[in-house]
């Protein structure tokens, strides 16, 4: 026996201490809420086949989900990573659908026939899922729950084991360290049903008896006899590791098992491969599976359960464990517990508090902050207040499930443009992880703070910054287009339409150049443009002095200035993804049109009121501010009233002269209005600058008359264009660019 | 008849007035200078084949050279190519080797047998010149000139068309444009055989009667009748364009020449493709000849005399030409002012007088300011001062020509790694552009300040930045070097060794990973470390307050924060390029070695005399500077006398702990004495980078040992790597990276 305890007075220990890899897997029916039942459709249809689909798959039944996440390095990452595929999911079901947030089903058939078992293509799944049914019955199979995958860090490990006295192996010892808390948690797992048991009663036709009933509401029907268990008791010894893969052998051996995975118990061993692998290679992680589904968590588990669960493992590594307990008694008592009322004290009360007393203990020692923050405090509390369980508070509120869960799901999947776990990504990295996890694709998060994340499929990684920097672009396709006179110079060259202009670098020669300039509307600006420092526009009758004053400006600002003729006209983003332009939006200045009866300020308010207007990066538009600038505006356009000023039906009323989104701009997606001229100029400008991805730029006098060389400038191409603009577009429909991204680096795994 | 006069009273004309397009062609005579004789070698090996060499060629002679520069928009521009073209010709030599910087040959041998006609491959370039050979003798082939090539902006000639009547269309407009520059050159060119005449005299064996002799000097046996010219006058009608061609092919095919090419004049008017083909497609550009070698610029021609050519071709165009002038009268004038004594003044002083008269008018018409920098000036005062002519102050000085070249040479190639005519982009670009040239691949330049251009070779283009930021690299991998944090991770997980640390986002997170780090010496850093701002190194003994200080200082320059166990070695920067590691520098900072005799102060006076030692970006290393903290660090080693101290003989005495070049730090060239597995570590990172050009940077405890997991770790990966510090290193040989780079752009053009 390791004293492992003894172990934690190396101080390097502590600094790993929560050092683990963590995933989670989460069952939930669909259900039709407005019938108010279980689903009849199909798996949904605009997600990635379940067939290769790494995070949304389908459990024993058709209309039963099973969300996985990766492997992650901590509970925040698991349930964020959870919260997305969780939002993808309610996203692409049928509109009538959404989640059951309960363990126990919903009222199921009265005939189990018309139970659908998940219509999967491989034979084996499907018999397996048959040979369930037969033996263990369709019903008990709908019931859905929590599965806690955890593994302590690599870190965590070598630190104790450099802290033992070596006399084991790096891997016998971790093996011990798991087999440890694999016993304790047979033998303490009650506390989890006492504390987070949430299947108290049970809907129509859950028993195969259609006159079977359970009287009176216990704490979790899953976790009790009435639950999906191995119909006989079988004992496999957790001793060791040998002892626990020969007992399961001999268990399928005996007929007793029909697979090794057959097996069920509060907790797996794992490995990679079959069971005996676990032998040669170790054990890789504990799959903790008694967690109920929690009904008042979208996702079904909250971060604070997490937390607990991780502390409670901690605390099975380090406690002194008792010879005596055998894994039988473990189960006993979970049994009586989970059958006790949810209103009543455990019957367990003592064993509770030590429990609960040991695990503060250590966490004082371990000096962790998180059991003030954590569930931790509140199990202390709900052990004296059974009525505060949650299989209680269910009884207590006692909904309409149905209705809860749509109100959730409403709340849950607002606004449309974040992805929940990711809000603090830039926009358009949300949406492309969406698709991606629409599509299968698996993604990591290299750098979070950067946008930076690697997918995988097929075998294939690719790095990803910012929703579409990817491999496919060519570093001096960037900094062409990091240079604007680059760029044009090179548009120029192969023939494109540019603003005609010159550059200096000194204002005497700019001075000199007077007269190429004089009479025409011209715009003076640095090279290196920054935020619109230093630019300046000329009208036509600009004077010598103007013109000297507007270069000083700018040569203020770089030590090139470019003087180019103003082209009148309006400005169009047009989106170019593999040499295909899929998508063209108008950016205009903030406005309103009138509606004959309310004022600019009301009808300001209205527009602010869409969920897609924010007031930060985090909205894929702006709120309109009724500021000085606005006001001058109207003033300057004869509008004397100001804010107040009601326009007539249909006028359109200009709050800003820059079509930025970010001062209450609009985009509007005219893809399909805009003369296909121009998306070909787009598209062969693209190809010049050698870009696979790039917004460009084109300021265009009538998008209805075809391109010809005077109609139209190409004004610059942007190397990580803005996607949010083309997807959730003020007006007009969405056009998914994303979508076109991951085409270009995973051709084929397209859902249409 | 175009009034074109007339047509400059349009105010948009004058903007356009410098519009032009320039080329320069150069011949010069290889010579073996400590032999004072022409050179007997071949062809210089080591720049790219003459079968393609857009730049550098073989004219008559093997032992003559042409140097062509590309089509520019300036005479600068045109002037930085010559030079550069001249540089890379004259390091690429024999040792022995100078060019002849007159028109006339030096001695050539008794026996014109001897005269090696170039060892061309095309069959007809040989035929063509053997032709010659029989008609005209060698030895006049063995003279050397200046082609200028010049045609006008199309801005210009757009601008005239305009303010034009428009009875004529474009081309023909542009055509007269031409021809009436022609005329007016073939009547005034005497001009300028008075002023740059350059032929003064010749040496022996020029003539084909080896007795036969030129008793006095003249202004230009070059432009004189004893100068390179058809046998017989050909008269041909310059009247307009149809004349023009008719005449020439009437001479053809009469046998008077042998090819179009044969007719000889002191302008030439040029179209694509053969002479015909002009009346179908215009004037391309017009090919001006008479100009001597000036024999004071090794260059062979100043920009002020392009400048000056250039006025007078714009007063050709816009002068009143006079009906009687024929060209006959052109050429006889000039035939005589070439065999005038160069100290005489003029028998066309007058007409002289009218030319440079009517320049300056119309120069101040045009509000020119290049007039008064330009040769204009000194051309009034040469007119009355034979004395200065170019031909006359050649009789002055008569110097030793051999040596005077040896002189020019050993001045114009120094320093050597400075491109001349680019000086002004960064180095490595300026090492990429000479090897460019010597490879004869294509170069143009895309935007100067930003060291961007497009090469072209076999009809290929790759845009290159910085020397090495190309198509070949992704967009993807760069943003992943750009972010020391994502290269860290991508390395750590592709198995190499890199800093052990950990990322905090808030400075309470760091603060309680205290143990984590406690006892071991740390570095502390920003995220986005910005030169050196914000870093700590904590020595093994540091105290948790001068651990929450670093951090302070390091969260004050970003959101992340890395702390780092500080690695123990000597930093190494590996250059891999395509795969392969080709060079490995070692850093190291700012110090001497001592000789026994020397002060610290004089040893570092001899280490700066270095010309590869300069203040600023413009030296591939530093001078070591003698301030402050180069004392401190002489002081903090026990050196009390400072500067005045005298190391022992090889006592290393180090002046700057950091190893930056930038502070006098030298790089050592490493890449035969490291120990190749490094070299393999350096190659698989960049490939795991997804890098085909990168700088990485190692730290290497022994580089004779091989690498192992815990002797180096890899620090970063610079996707613009530096790469004169490998090409000029302060120690051991040069290793040319920019080669490196050119055979990722350009496979097989590598010249061994």
């Amino acid at each position: 026996m390791i004293n492992f305890k003894k172990l934690l007075e190396n101080s390097k220990v502590k600094n790993y201490i929560l050092s683990a890899h963590i995933g989670i897997e989460r069952e939930a029916q669909r259900i039709n809420a407005s019938k108010k039942r279980l689903t009849k459709k199909a798996h949904p249809k605009t997600v990635a086949s379940r067939d290769y689909n790494p995070y949304i798959q389908t459990d024993y039944a058709e209309s039963q989900l099973e969300f996985i996440t990766p492997i992650t390095n901590s509970v925040e990452e698991a349930m964020n990573y959870l919260s997305a595929i969780t939002k993808v999911a309610l996203t692409n079901m049928d509109k009538d659908e959404v989640l059951w947030p309960l363990s126990m089903p919903p009222a199921l058939p009265e005939d189990a026939v018309k139970i659908k078992v998940a219509k999967l293509s491989n034979r084996d799944d499907v018999a397996y899922r048959k040979y369930l049914s037969k033996v263990y019955g369709k019903r008990k199979q709908m019931i859905s729950g929590i599965h806690f995958n955890f593994s302590f860090g690599e870190d965590l490990i070598k630190a104790l084991h450099e802290a033992s006295d070596g006399s084991r192996s790096l891997r016998d010892f971790s093996d011990e360290m798991y087999m440890k808390v694999a016993r304790g948690y047979v033998r303490y797992h009650w506390i989890m049903t006492y504390l987070f048991g949430a299947a108290p009663t049970h809907y129509d036709n859950f028993f195969d008896d259609p006159t079977a009933k359970l009287d009176e509401p216990i704490r979790s029907i899953r976790n009790s006899k009435y639950g999906y268990r191995n119909l006989e008791r079988l004992d496999v010894d957790f001793s060791n590791i040998e002892s626990y893969v020969t007992d399961i052998e001999n268990l399928v051996e005996d007929d007793h098992l029909v697979a090794e995975k057959e097996y069920y118990n509060c907790v797996r061993i794992k490995g990679a491969g079959k069971l005996r692998d676990i032998l040669n290679n170790g054990i890789s992680y504990l799959e903790f599976r008694n967690l109920d589904v929690n009904p008042f968590e979208l996702t079904g588990v909250s971060t604070r359960q997490l937390h607990f669960m991780q502390l409670l493992i901690l605390w099975l590594l380090f406690r002194d464990e008792n010879p005596e307990d055998t894994q039988g008694l473990g189960n006993e008592i979970n049994d009586a517990v989970a059958l006790e009322n949810p209103n009543e004290k455990t019957a367990y009360y003592n064993e509770g508090k030590y429990i609960l007393n040991e695990i503060e203990a250590l966490g004082h020692e371990l000096e962790l902050e998180f059991q003030n923050t954590t569930y931790f405090k509140r199990a202390k509390k709900v052990l004296d207040h059974p009525e505060e369980t949650l299989a209680a508070r269910m009884l207590q509120s006692d909904p309409d499930w149905f209705e809860l869960a749509e109100k959730m799901t409403a709340k849950f999947i607002e606004p449309d443009y974040l992805l929940n776990g990711f809000e603090d990504f830039e926009l358009s990295t949300q949406i492309f992880i969406y698709d991606a996890i629409r599509r299968g694709i698996m993604f990591e998060i290299v750098d979070r703070t950067d946008n930076f994340i690697r997918l995988t499929s097929n075998g294939v990684d690719e790095y990803v910054r910012n929703g579409n920097m990817t491999s496919h672009d060519t570093l001096i396709s960037m900094q062409i287009m990091e240079n604007k006179v680059v760029t044009k110079r090179i548009l120029a060259k192969n023939g494109f339409s540019v603003a005609g202009g010159f550059e200096f670098e000194d204002l005497s020669t700019a001075l000199l150049s007077y007269g190429k300039f004089e009479g025409r509307k011209i715009v003076i600006k640095p090279k290196s443009t920054n935020m619109g420092l230093g630019i300046t526009i000329l009208p036509a009758n600009f004077t010598r002095e103007e013109y000297q004053q507007a270069l000083a400006i700018a040569f203020n600002e770089d030590v090139d200035v470019l003087v180019e003729y103003f082209f009148e006209g309006t400005e169009y983003r047009f989106f170019v993804v593999g040499g295909k332009c899929t998508a063209v939006c108008k950016r205009v200045g903030a406005h309103v049109v009138g509606d004959g009866a309310s004022s600019v300020r009301e009808l300001v308010e209205v527009k602010n009121a869409s969920s897609w207007r924010g007031t930060g990066y985090d909205a894929p538009l702006k709120k309109i501010e009724l500021g000085e600038i606005e006001l001058l505006n109207l003033q300057a356009r004869g509008i004397a009233q100001g804010f107040d000023y009601v326009p007539a039906k249909g006028e359109n009323v200009i709050l800003r002269e820059n079509s930025n989104l970010s001062t209450g701009g609009d985009s509007i997606n005219v893809t399909d209005e805009i003369h296909a001229s121009f998306k070909e100029i787009a598209q062969d400008a693209s190809k010049h600058l050698e870009s696979k991805v790039c917004g460009l730029d084109i300021i265009i006098q009538d998008i209805n008359e075809p391109a010809a060389a005077d109609n139209h400038i190409v004004v610059e191409a942007n190397f990580n264009p803005m996607m949010h603009m083309h997807v959730f577009p003020a007006e007009g429909a969405s056009i998914r660019v994303t979508d076109d991204v991951l085409d270009l680096l995973y051709p084929g795994t397209r859902i249409s």
